[in-house]
């Protein structure tokens, strides 16, 4: 099985030196600022077996996609992947093979070679995790959760809300029957990570932003709680996924898995990142602004709206 | 659970700009030339619950240790950690928190930063994945598994054998009894990496190596096969753990998982290393040679054995 995948390891190029496993580690030449991060896929947590036209390739390319993700919320650039895969010896050759696939073929559309990885078996179920690393170009050119002020903006990528009613419409078991109803499975199942925008907002001077993997209230919670700032988010402004309706909100800021980047900073200043992103076609919507008071409040057409639900506090 | 581990994360730090989740991804100051492995545990395939004296603290540390040994496998030296855990919601706060002790202790001891990971839920097996990100000083002072040469001998660090008596001794279900069956079990459960050795082997002009995680047999044959030599080993000169008797070799042959690191080099290089190893107090043996004849040949007092198991070629 390990043959399976060396051939979609990477061989040594002018980047990677030595490719793993053909020795015990991968050898690259490095970059001044490193950026790294490392997420997994839980079978059964993340993903099943059977959800509706499900797709090892599909699998492949979203592992390195929410690993992508964490890059694009640093406004970093990627470099090199390594992949440690726990899987059944009972899966077939042909779902570890689209498996793989999926992997360098998400890996390599953005630039980013596989330089290692590590195989295993298990009797349980399949645990995916994948470690990115990446770079920046200077201390200062980098999206923190940190730093913002009171007055400043806070805008999100994108559209919200399609990866949360994909998820639904694939844990009910029915296959997507529209147009509309594919984007939601496929926002879900394939997020587009936000390489691009990431550097665009970092280069227009946005400096405080992140990715929403555990929801805008929880990410847009995260930019202000360590200089203990508040925001309030307006219900009305949030770009919906098309096909939601308005009522349908909180699939957008609780549940959402949308990997859209969110960010906060100045007016002036995220115009000119607006300006910036429309030339990748992506808009970027204001949602919100910061403020002095501690707590994230959401805003409605009648005033304050309540978030249901477990682990998300709430404000008046 | 989070706030368990946070804890344990390295804060920012000279080396470390920014140390995940606090942001999105870990910020390093990189090394030009950057060694990078992965490596992942899977319950019931790597460790057992059960196993008499269990201990998540030491788990932890193996996790390190196994990923650490690849560093040690290229002759690199360690910098950076990022772990990645899926644990069942079942598992109690104190088990985790021992968990990342370990982690931590055993990255601390060998100067490397915890930057970052990733906690997820699982409902099935514990998988327990590990990047490790080091630096070497230049291109040619690297252990490689190629670009070994007939006549070259073959050495091996430390003792062999002791892991496997230990795991058997573990399956066995029956508690260590005597301070020797305590050291076999150490060596399964507590492997000692070899990174002050990979690196006095590389500074002693030795180029060709590689670490004993797939059994020494196996890993003398990736030393020799990208260049289509052989080598013969010398049954009577491997370094058995002490408590083992020479009938029971195999044992340093086949299932070895010691993590002791495996060299070829010319005589004289080989004495340089031995020297440099006696100021680590660690054995250095010459166990063999390579030859022009490919395939792995074993010689006993009374001429060739034969390496009983599946997946193991032996050859006349």
């Amino acid at each position: 099985m390990l043959r399976a995948i060396e051939r979609y390891l990477d061989p040594p190029s002018r980047g990677l030196l030595v490719a793993a496993p053909n020795d015990d580690a991968a050898v690259w030449r490095g970059d001044p600022l490193v950026v790294a991060t490392t997420d997994t896929m839980v079978e059964e947590t993340d993903f099943r077996l059977a959800w509706p036209g499900f797709d090892f390739r599909r699998l492949g390319r979203r592992l390195i996609s929410i690993n992508l993700s964490d890059l694009a919320a640093m406004g970093a650039e990627p470099r090199h992947a390594l992949v440690s895969l726990s899987l059944r010896g009972t899966l077939d050759l042909g779902a570890v093979r689209r498996l793989y696939q999926g992997i360098a073929e998400q890996a390599h559309r953005f630039d980013c070679t596989i330089a290692g990885g590590d195989l295993s078996g298990t009797l349980g179920l399949l645990t995916l995790t994948a470690t990115l690393v990446g770079r920046i170009g200077a201390r200062s050119a980098m999206l923190r959760r940190n730093g913002a002020r009171p007055g400043w903006q806070v805008a999100v990528t994108g559209s919200l809300g399609g990866a949360a009613a994909g998820l639904r419409l694939l844990e009910s078991g029915r296959r997507p029957a529209t147009e509309i109803e594919r984007r939601w499975v496929s926002a879900q199942l394939d997020p587009a990570p936000r390489i691009a925008a990431g550097r665009a907002l970092v280069d227009s001077g946005v400096r405080v932003g992140g990715d929403i993997s555990d929801g805008l209230y929880r990410e847009v919670e995260r930019l202000v709680e360590r200089d203990r700032l508040g925001a309030t988010i307006d219900v009305e402004r949030l770009p919906l996924a098309r096909g939601l309706r308005r009522e349908q909100w909180s699939l957008a800021v609780k549940d959402s898995e949308d990997f859209e980047l969110v960010c906060a900073a100045s007016a002036p200043r995220l115009l000119a990142a607006q300006r910036a992103l429309q030339r990748l076609n992506l808009p970027l919507t204001v949602i919100g602004e910061i403020e002095r008071r501690p707590g994230i409040r959401l805003r409605g057409r009648s005033g304050n709206e309540r978030l249901q639900g477990a682990g998300y506090e709430h404000f008046r």
